[in-house]
């Protein structure tokens, strides 16, 4: 256990647990982007989905599968034969394949949502890791809400787990209740009382009491080598520990822990920023290692120490997360060299297609802006250049929109739609209502606006207008919704693009769900 | 000890700590709302500000110490004598009155910072305490950054400051550094060696590598009896532990710590929605506790789980920390009474002239939404009602914006100054470029614009659009900010409104420091 015991992998779940976050709902190229940017920051697993749970998750499981060949690729599947079933041919794609199999054995969950008895579960961890095993070589099993379990009986289900063919066994936090010495304890115990040296133990904690990290650290103490994480700690409720905080702990204290991980730490903040900005979730300013201020020293009894010696008052430092410093900005004397150059940095893959496509849109955004920073290049390539919308129903021709003291909010709008001009107008009470409002009259349906958020790529004064919104299409059997976002330097023609966006993902919804809108 | 044992005390720093975070700045005004706030929260310690660091410190500090009765109000101040004196003359109205004095025990700064030996830093504990004790009857001491100091100089540190007249002592992990397990062996060694049954030991932990609440837990478990902390874990770089996530794990595992505070925790969602509003710091969604998904079960498993028995995903209700539900929207049919009603829930101390202004606002809002939600009514209050800038040079009369794909975005405004209308146009890259252009043109001076950010009271499609701006005006000696945030149902107009807040609040600012724009 040598080599095991001085490496913690990270076990990336922003697709999975991060997905299932409220509100949250990515589609498969943006999955694949995500995947992407984490097999550059060199985690160890990406768990890209749960594919019974639909055909969008089990599409992005095996594009994932597909297209990222560098990290093992794991599917979430209960117990039963048919979940297995579909991970194992969602990951049929993959280099390196895992099912990860999960069952409830705390009391409450038990009785009351499995409404099983344990002999009953044992059953179910026998018959499904071994089914799993039948289909790939790497099975992780999971005791869902294993921290409010009876440890004698949890101690039964792993050696079972892991006599049927598991080679990983995670200990998961799911309501975010343990305290760290508890936690600490209990994950020792279990470990010491399992007795099986070749296993890889894991953890899986939430955060809903914000101790998602300290517990994480508390398992590695107790011989935990896999952690399962997300980026920015998205996730259900308060969501999970988070991968950047765990793993900057690690390394900022390897004095106190003697381990340390395999992840490139100097691609966190853009991680970060492209789940951000892929998600919708903003990351507020205070947020461990990834926050616009963490780094930064306000006080002048602070600045003064930072002054005299940035040890004073910093324990890691801002490169070594890849905050931006004095990044150069580029503007229209940049060159199509230097363009390139700096999208690489962002880790998306782009054809050459769509290199031109950006560098073109580029230009046309430095005539209106002086500095064009990273954020906005990012919001143009995600806006304008990746198709990850995948049909496009309708698109913006014209809009105008007029607002002030003297009159009602008025606008007009002309879409294209198959080939044809399509003008509308009407008023509201401010200007994306009426905007809206003038949209709505075009489609043939009448499209619900259920959330609604707006904001900068950035807190520079010359920042692009951003729009994230979800639409909702509610008639008869169908019931769906999408998220559209836009960017621009107004931030009305941004909101007017995130709807148009949200209306063309509402119908590549309908064809794969097999409804007419 | 037995009742010192059973009671955490709660002593906030977010006026303090909390507005040291970079690019938070709120006037006196906006620091008694949220002191009034707290007092409801029922905190026991109010740590309003460090009036040795400015003017606005002084008053903020001197206003809340008159104005806020219940909780102890504290003053920071190192161990120099001026600072002391300073503290003690801003507090001198309180009802009870704490001076905060620190001093850093660490080597590094003691050697860099300070350079000072360990000897001339034993001076200045002995020295200062006393001083303060001359003052008044509660005072605190702090060893700044103390978690990387020499254990056995702790102990002599805090016997002196203790023997010097010290009733409460501090432990502050000052850069976020310590881990939950070593901090708790070292807070319950210092303790045990020095010995002193009567002194109230306290810990202030940061956040940099996401462990503030784990640590202030773990100190509780050693023996700390008081935990600073602040408001939605605000503070310098990452922040402070987070007031909320201490409260309710010492609550929701009652079983382990066998301690609890005073805290009237229904208030904790709208306290932080007051701190986040007024600060302009957003609160993530995925935030423990207080971010709106905190408790938004969004899995199919989880849904059916909570369906089940609540229990199943749930460790604390959402009722408990006061997250709104089903809450009831008031709307044009609500009178006066139910109006009235719902506005002293927020907690603002509204004179009768402005509970006048504020029905008529709603009542005016109510004309263009149908339902208007509390975050409107919270928003038309700190924007319209309270004037929490002091003085009003300019207001704004009329405004017109026209942007569209057919021509460059354009905007007239006219704002009244000393009876007068002065109006001007200009054209920019977007409504709020063009709108901030013609209002530049009206002013006598230059403001620049160092932060933009935009938004919604709440991410309901039809809440209020919201603005925060912050204006740097730099001419000669003078160099100063101001913030300003506005609401309205037209995005723009919230744009235009926070300029002109920010640009009145300059005035008020030149003020304070007797120079002139």
């Amino acid at each position: 256990m040598s080599e095991v015991s001085s490496v913690v992998r990270i076990f990336d779940t922003t697709l999975r647990d991060g997905e299932q976050a409220a509100r949250v709902n990515l589609n498969t190229g943006e999955k694949v982007q995500i995947a992407r940017a984490l097999e550059r920051l060199k985690v160890d697993v990406i768990e890209a989905g749960f594919p019974i749970a639909s055909k969008g998750d089990f599409e992005a499981v095996s594009s994932v599968a597909a297209e990222v060949r560098g990290p093992i690729i794991a599917g979430l599947a209960r117990t039963t034969e048919k979940d297995i079933a579909r991970a194992g041919e969602a990951l049929s794609g993959a280099a390196r394949a895992r099912i990860h199999t999960f069952i409830a054995t705390s009391p409450i969950h038990m009785e009351h949502k499995l409404k099983k008895t344990p002999a009953e579960v044992l059953k179910e961890v026998e018959r499904g890791v071994s089914f799993a095993r039948s289909i790939v070589s790497d099975v992780e099993f999971s005791a869902e809400d294993a921290s409010r379990s009876d440890i004698d009986f949890l101690v039964e289900v792993f050696t079972l787990a892991i006599e049927s063919g598991a080679g990983t066994i995670n200990i998961p936090d799911t309501v975010g209740y343990a305290m760290a010495n508890e936690f600490e304890e209990f994950c020792r115990t279990i470990i010491k009382r399992v007795n099986k040296p070749d296993v890889i133990w894991s953890v899986h904690c939430h955060n809903d009491l914000g101790l998602g990290v300290a517990n994480s650290l508390a398992a590695v103490r107790a011989g935990a080598r896999q952690v399962e994480c997300t980026i920015n700690g998205l996730g259900e409720r308060a969501g999970n520990a988070s991968m950047e905080e765990i793993v900057m702990g690690l390394r900022t204290r390897r004095d106190h822990f003697g381990v340390d991980t395999n992840i490139d730490a100097r691609r966190f903040f853009k991680t970060s920023k492209l789940v951000s900005t892929l998600t919708g979730v903003p990351v507020q300013p205070n947020k461990a290692i990834v926050g616009t201020n963490a780094f930064a020293h306000e006080a002048g009894i602070h600045q003064h120490g930072m002054l005299c010696n940035r040890a004073t008052y910093e324990i890691m430092t801002p490169e070594s997360v890849g905050t931006p410093g004095t990044e150069l900005h580029l503007g229209k004397h940049s060159g199509r060299h230097a363009f390139n150059a700096r999208i690489e940095t962002f880790g998306y893959n782009l054809t050459n297609e769509q290199g031109e496509a950006a560098f073109e849109y580029f230009k046309e955004l430095c005539d209106k802006k002086k500095d064009v920073s990273d954020g906005d290049i990012e919001a143009l390539l995600l806006d304008r250049v990746l198709q990850l919308t995948p049909e496009k129903r309708y698109t913006l021709k014209d809009y105008a929109v007029t607002v002030g003291s003297g009159g009602k909010p008025t606008a007009s709008i002309t879409l294209l739609h198959d080939g044809n001009e399509i003008t509308e107008a009407a008023v509201g009470n401010g200007p994306v209502d009426a905007s809206y409002k003038a949209i709505a009259k075009i489609l043939p349906f009448s499209p619900e606006l259920v959330e609604f958020r707006i904001g900068a790529t950035s807190e520079s004064p010359d920042a692009l207008g951003e729009a994230h919104i979800i639409l909702r299409c509610r008639e008869g059997e169908t019931d769906i919704k999408a998220q559209g976002r836009g960017t621009s330097t107004d931030i009305i023609e941004a909101t007017i693009r995130a709807y148009i966006k949200a209306v063309n993902r509402l119908y590549s919804v309908a064809a794969a769900r097999e409804v007419t809108l």
